[in-house]
């Protein structure tokens, strides 16, 4: 039987305070507690509705509708960083839970098998992140670091940063290398100052509206799908 | 002044079938309300916080936070359609307003001017798509078809049909056309039986994922964002 002090622990778990505190998120349905326990991630408890009752349920669902199975996983302690040669993803400031998680999704689908995150990006295990990842999170290592320092490395291995840019160059008439680190920007502000200014290449991603009056820009998530489909096609 | 009832009509434009009753749609936050004004859609009024007073603007809001500026935009007339060859979208059932927005945001980014969208797509004047096509839906044609028939008429005018499958044809070998359909499916469900049989290219995105144990799928929208870039960047 759940008591009612274990029902609020795991509805806190949708606050990044608590998680912190607790080393622990929780993920709801099916296909996402089926991922968690095939992934590498320590699984703490699973609960079932037909097990706990549709209001137990109900009252630790951080969702609209409560699914009929949550379960209470471990965060992952930080690893050490050892940063081999290879294509990675690096995010400045992005902060909507919907863009972040359909970000790492992307990276599950291109084969990137780390995220750079500036520390005031949306936490990876927000539960509206973890849903829209629909389970790549578990694939893909969201590391939180100094985006400027991360950058700093990749040329100091002789590796590009490309960064997307508003007044950058045609995305698709420029050398792209199969390995380095790709920026993308803030929804509101796009890329930072001090991080743009350590992109060796700056892309574009050309419009083709007509007479100039189309979109103003794109979505975070879909210029990133672009511009990894760009990298891999080559 | 405005009366209780007015702030309740206002409000009630959320939800669609007052929006089929009265002709209208609501749009929120300065930048919106301003490409509505610009737009050739007829603004019947606009109402701001520092006129109407911040609790009617919270009455009248659709939003978490409600934004200092509102405008109530007549809805369109059906333009009767006479199809020119070129590229269109077409969208099969595509049910979550956030990607609707960021469909017609793209559309409008790469020059698509009319997007075909089954009767059980979403509506385009719901508020979430609204906010998300970030003032696209004022640039771009969405037209509620029955799109089995439509699939027909571009094929009895010898314009491909283009449909993205998770077992089509690498995309990136494929000849691309510069005019036909091109259809995304449903959320879950991808694109029904009876329109996937009218297609005359099956497109798959591939995935570069390691060891086979990457994401299933692709969100509809970023796939919709991989597909277009592709067939303008040819």
């Amino acid at each position: 039987m759940l008591t009612n002090a274990e029902i609020k622990r795991i509805k806190s778990l949708k606050e990044k305070k608590f998680r912190d505190e607790y080393g622990q998120f929780a993920v709801e349905g099916e296909k996402l507690v089926e991922e968690a326990l095939c992934s590498g991630f320590r699984v703490s408890a699973v609960y079932r509705a037909e097990e706990v009752g549709e209001d137990a349920m109900s009252r630790m669902s951080s969702m609209s509708s409560p699914s009929p199975v949550l379960a209470v996983v471990d965060k992952p302690a930080p690893k050490g960083l050892v940063l081999e040669r290879g294509l990675y993803l690096g995010l400045d400031a992005v902060r909507d839970p919907g863009n972040m998680g359909t970000i790492i999704r992307l990276a599950d689908w291109f084969g990137i098998s780390t995220v750079f995150a500036s520390q005031d990006c949306v936490e990876v295990f927000n539960p509206k992140v973890v849903q829209a990842s629909m389970g790549s999170i578990f694939r893909v290592d969201v590391v939180y670091c100094d985006l400027p320092d991360i950058c700093r490395r990749f040329r100091s291995m002789d590796m590009p940063v490309y960064g997307t840019f508003l007044n950058g160059e045609n995305m698709y008439s420029q050398t792209l290398a199969d390995e380095g680190l790709i920026i993308m920007g803030n929804e509101a502000s796009g890329i930072s100052p001090e991080v743009g200014a350590l992109a060796s290449t700056r892309l574009l991603i050309p419009s083709y509206a007509r007479n100039g009056r189309g979109a103003e820009s794109l979505n975070v998530a879909t210029a990133c799908a672009i511009v990894l489909s760009e990298f891999r096609r080559r």
